[in-house]
């Protein structure tokens, strides 16, 4: 017998009420670039604290040794939930998003750079981080609006990348929150457009789940 | 010929420099403690964030499956630098942190916890990390003088362990200069202690990186 919730083509209350509340906290004007990341894992990383921060759109410029793939392990399928938006080169990354009102912040310790507490996030910003070994290019700092470094206080000379990542997002959030009032903050139209996908990823899960079941069933000889 | 800089016994003026800056941003009246991980990765990352946020001592409960074992390439060797504490079970661990004073901070969702950012730093803190996927003990939840989260605004359930670390000791590092006034706070004589083992560690790191050189000069036929 198949009770109403396991029709695939059905939402429960409580998975829409769900999606209503992470939509209500997703944003736009605040995005992160990964410039030529070496190691996968820490882009599946990043993607998943950026879900988690609510950050819907992400930047992934690629590295001349490896692609990035999805790792679902690490990533918790976080990106299905995101926008991740491919580059060739940082360049081109970073005009589309200055056209775009993009203040672009990169992590870079040197003259002139700011420490993350001293940067202002009442604009929209985009948050870019270097390759694991190189640190950000000499042309993400040419283009950037600011450089910033998290302040080391250890004999480390850098956080892995993806712990700075979620250092630098936790503070964007809390700025924002401060600076703006608030930190998700789609229009009434995206808002409504990203309810209506994720509702529809959300039921193409459930059928999936439920064939998953089905030939388990099967399997066990029912 | 030698140069006087790599007399393996010399310690030079900025290394001496670097070490005192180090040691005056150590504290040990804010500590994490690691409940039973599962993956040694985590463990080495902890430690890597916590010494890069000065935090000089860490408690490590063994988990019933692995030893937590160095990892040279994940701890960046942030262990040399730190007392790593370890503990058979939870509750002696916890019990001797109260005993010295420490707030129990443990990381757990349910009724009556916090967020983080609603949490004082006012005193000396432990925080408490669990398992990554049975999280925190009831025996860690039980003990502890406080259960928090961090708000999850997207999909996932949780932040990866290490990343979620850092998130707090970003946070706790922050709060303790607002409400302590510094976060660096050894007492003199613990300042003059540390700052005397950390030359003792630098003068035989450089003698063994002296003597690898030799080694390479040898091995290349000079």
């Amino acid at each position: 017998m198949t009770e109403p919730s396991s029709d695939p083509g059905f939402l429960l209350p409580e998975r829409k009420a769900r999606i209503d509340a992470v939509v209500a906290q997703r944003t736009r004007t605040l995005t992160v670039v990964m410039e030529a990341f070496a190691d996968p894992q820490n882009t599946n990383a990043v993607l998943r604290t950026a879900e988690s921060f609510g950050v819907q759109e992400v930047h992934v410029v690629e590295g001349p040794q490896k692609r990035y793939d999805r790792n679902k392990k690490i990533s918790q399928n976080a990106d299905k939930w995101l926008e991740v938006v491919r580059w060739k080169d940082t360049a081109s990354c970073l005009a589309a998003l200055k056209a775009r009102g993009f203040l672009v912040y990169a992590t870079h310790l040197g003259e002139g750079s700011r420490g993350l507490n001293d940067l202002s996030f009442a604009e929209p910003v985009a948050l870019v981080f270097g390759n694991e070994h190189a640190g950000v290019s000499a042309e993400a700092r040419r283009l950037a609006d600011r450089c910033f470094a998290i302040p080391m206080r250890g004999f480390s000379q850098s956080f892995n990348v993806s712990v700075a990542a979620a250092i630098c997002l936790a503070r964007a959030v809390d700025r924002r929150e401060v600076e703006r009032g608030r930190h998700g903050d789609l229009a009434p139209d995206e808002l409504e457009a990203l309810r209506t996908r994720f509702y529809a990823l959300s039921v193409k899960q459930r059928a999936r789940i439920a064939r998953a079941e089905r030939a388990a069933e099967r399997g066990r000889g029912r």
